[in-house]
């Protein structure tokens, strides 16, 4: 492989073999290319974007350029899905064992959070003893075993996206769809599944932030997904409010749970569990674990209200390493934080706002989330919002509670608060939870 | 500085403020910012050009990165001159002693040729003994005494641009005119000249081939040479045949000195001497060293018919370790080649073409220059162009003289020989030396 040859055909616009992109992400992967080299070929190919098919290739490459998952044996359908990250999305503590009490075999590698944007690892690491770091041969026993399994990224797995994405987010490259949809689909197929489900977020709290983007993203993933084999469909989901009530990581685990033991809810809670069993049935749709929509809803709704979806978390969780009294409604194990504050309604209204991108930097500055990667996080803190766009108020009853490690923090997230939310003395028609595809 | 800001500048177009540029140039020179964020940029700057202010401040930049050569207290003016690469191109060995011989001060940093450009230093490096690493107060010094010193790129002086250049010759992004004219600027700069002339060469045998692209690259380094200070002419000439009659390093040597030597001279060795007195002359006005063009070339002529140029020839080579035979009539103290082969003329008829590229990759395959960087080269081997364009020539003339290390190199230069020139029946009219500005 000559690298100036293809830099200097990304640099024209020119189009890569499917050879040449292929040997792009094994030279990655095993640094047989210096990284000044493959970083001209991404501030070239940000400029000068991979075609669908050159897209193809390159996520193909990527899978290829290390282990992969195998699922052989084990029940069809092999299902995943890939949230494009937003604030509060704890989807994936809830959708994972709804689809494995349905009989799927959910495979997943997931990330940490950084900025606005949480991470299921850093959701998962606030449960003591969670086991974030299996390898590939433990994820296929355990998926074998319980139908479910969560890792953090691997170097074993993708080790080609590994590099791109270290050097992309050194260079300012980050934010090039056909990249990002590489980055991503790489990934999944290395991960094993067959059927892989997106949900993009779009919103004030998303990297997203305008409906137009948002679909592109989605008809890229769904297409490019298409191309390198797998069964995709994507979805767009609003992320101009937080998902859920809890923004901050046992919050959110607590938040997820109450989901699964088929709780009453409150109004940001049932969204939350809304969008999981949305999301649910597409994957039993498309996957071919159902027939049509109405039964796919049906049997999500069904494991939820049967507690099958929370007897297989349970078992998910105790696989991974946390402690039996997990579920256990009279010992909460979780950290919490010592300081708490509720900010209440000045005044009979409607809620007109509730910022999510606000919200989500306010955890982080509570010392839930990273403004750098290397930052470490306190999963007790965060934020519970009681409230959503649309609700009625009365004066003085609670909008958000701030979970904080002390006084000055509690403080200085209720100022950041301020320019989260509004109240309205007009009825508000809130954004629906998904967006027109088209 | 933040690196990041500066890469998503210059990846969205936007403007870098003259302080950005300046911290560029110094990181680049310290290594104080990785490779990958600099070939980021590379990139970056490559498909979003710089504009011209902003290639000023990035020169400043560059030139003031390490050490410059100060030449407070010697006589002014303080001149250099350019070329901006070709085949058969010694104009710095008769240039320099002309220059000198006139009371000017002459500094000059040279380069290495790679692929079809010859370079100075090669050229120079074939004369035994000859020192090429003078330090910059070493070159101060000889410039005091003799009024002209040379040396090889040395790492004190624009260290920026030792390592931007080595980075763009690995990622595809040498050929973009704002990084060209910051290169070249930024060592003039450093190397103490107010007035610098630049040949910029146009044809086959050069980087530039059409004289559209040679017109924008005269007016970028007039321009930027202006705006960083520099007093700056540039004429354009052609490179479509080589310049003069030798290609091979020590081969030009000689030529060179028969120049200096006013000998009567074959047309393609008077081609060459007429670009030499030309620039000269140029030099000479630029500068104010001489009241007009007409009293300009005077100098230059009388310089060289009074053997005031060989003596500074002598002067300059003497003092940088050559030995005293250098300039001896009858003594050939350069290096030689054991083989020559004559290729003659087939018919009657004219010249009509002698392609200066062909000729300068035969060079190269004979051993005479290199294809890498890290190639040696064989200083005695070349081809003697006896014929220019339009010159008549008679069956079994001696058109080319081919210096070989072997028989087999010499057989296989002849036959890549074959496609550089043409005979016609018909009389031609060559292509001016110096093409039109406008």
């Amino acid at each position: 492989m000559d690298m100036l040859d293809i830099i200097a055909k990304r640099r024209d616009g020119q189009t890569h073999t499917e050879e040449e992109l292929r040997n792009l992400a094994k030279a990655a992967a095993t640094q047989q290319v210096p990284d000044y080299q493959l970083a001209a070929w991404l501030m070239a190919a940000y400029l000068n974007p991979l075609s669908e098919q050159e897209t193809a290739h390159l996520t193909k490459g990527m899978a290829e350029s290390g282990d992969r998952i195998d699922l052989t044996g084990l029940p069809k359908p092999w299902v995943d899905k890939h949230s494009t990250g937003g604030v509060g999305d704890k989807t994936t503590l809830v959708l994972l064992p709804i689809l494995a009490a349905c009989g799927l075999t959910v495979v997943k590698m997931s990330g940490r959070g950084l900025g606005v944007t949480g991470g299921t690892v850093d959701k998962l690491g606030s449960i003591p003893g969670f086991r974030l770091d299996l390898s590939p041969d433990e994820m296929k026993k355990q998926a074998r075993e319980i139908g479910i399994a969560l890792t953090g990224q691997t170097p074993d797995l993708a080790p080609a996206d590994k590099a791109l994405y270290a050097l992309r987010d050194a260079t300012a490259t980050v934010t090039s769809i056909p990249l990002i949809v590489s980055s991503i689909l790489s990934k999944k197929i290395a991960g094993g599944a067959e059927t892989v489900i997106f949900d993009v977020k779009c919103g004030s709290g998303a990297f997203v932030k305008t409906l137009e983007e948002a679909r592109t993203l989605k008809s890229w993933l769904e297409r490019i997904g298409t191309l390198a084999g797998l069964s995709t469909r994507a979805n767009i989901s609003d992320m101009d409010q937080p998902l859920g009530s809890a923004v901050g990581n046992a919050l959110e685990v607590q938040e997820a749970i109450r989901v699964l033991r088929n709780e009453q809810l409150t109004t940001p809670v049932s969204r939350f569990k809304e969008l999981c069993l949305h999301y649910a049935a597409l994957t039993l749709e498309a996957s071919g674990a159902a027939e049509d929509p109405a039964s796919a809803r049906a049997k999500a709704e069904e494991v939820v209200t049967s507690g099958a979806a929370l007897a297989k978390a349970k078992q998910w969780f105790l696989a991974q390493g946390a402690p039996e009294a997990i579920l256990d409604e009279n010992q909460n194990i979780l950290p919490t934080a010592p300081v708490r504050r509720i900010i209440t309604s000045p005044a009979d209204g409607w809620i007109e706002s509730m910022d999510a991108e606000t919200t989500g930097w306010t955890v982080v500055d509570l010392g839930g989330g990273r403004k750098r990667k290397e930052d470490s996080i306190n999963p007790s803190v965060g934020i519970e919002v009681l409230k959503l766009v649309g609700d009625q108020v009365a004066k003085d009853e609670p909008i958000l509670n701030i979970h904080a490690a002390n006084d000055f923090d509690a403080e200085t997230a209720e100022k950041q608060l301020d320019q989260a939310w509004r109240i309205s003395t007009e009825p508000i028609t809130p954004k629906p939870l998904f967006l027109p595809l088209v």
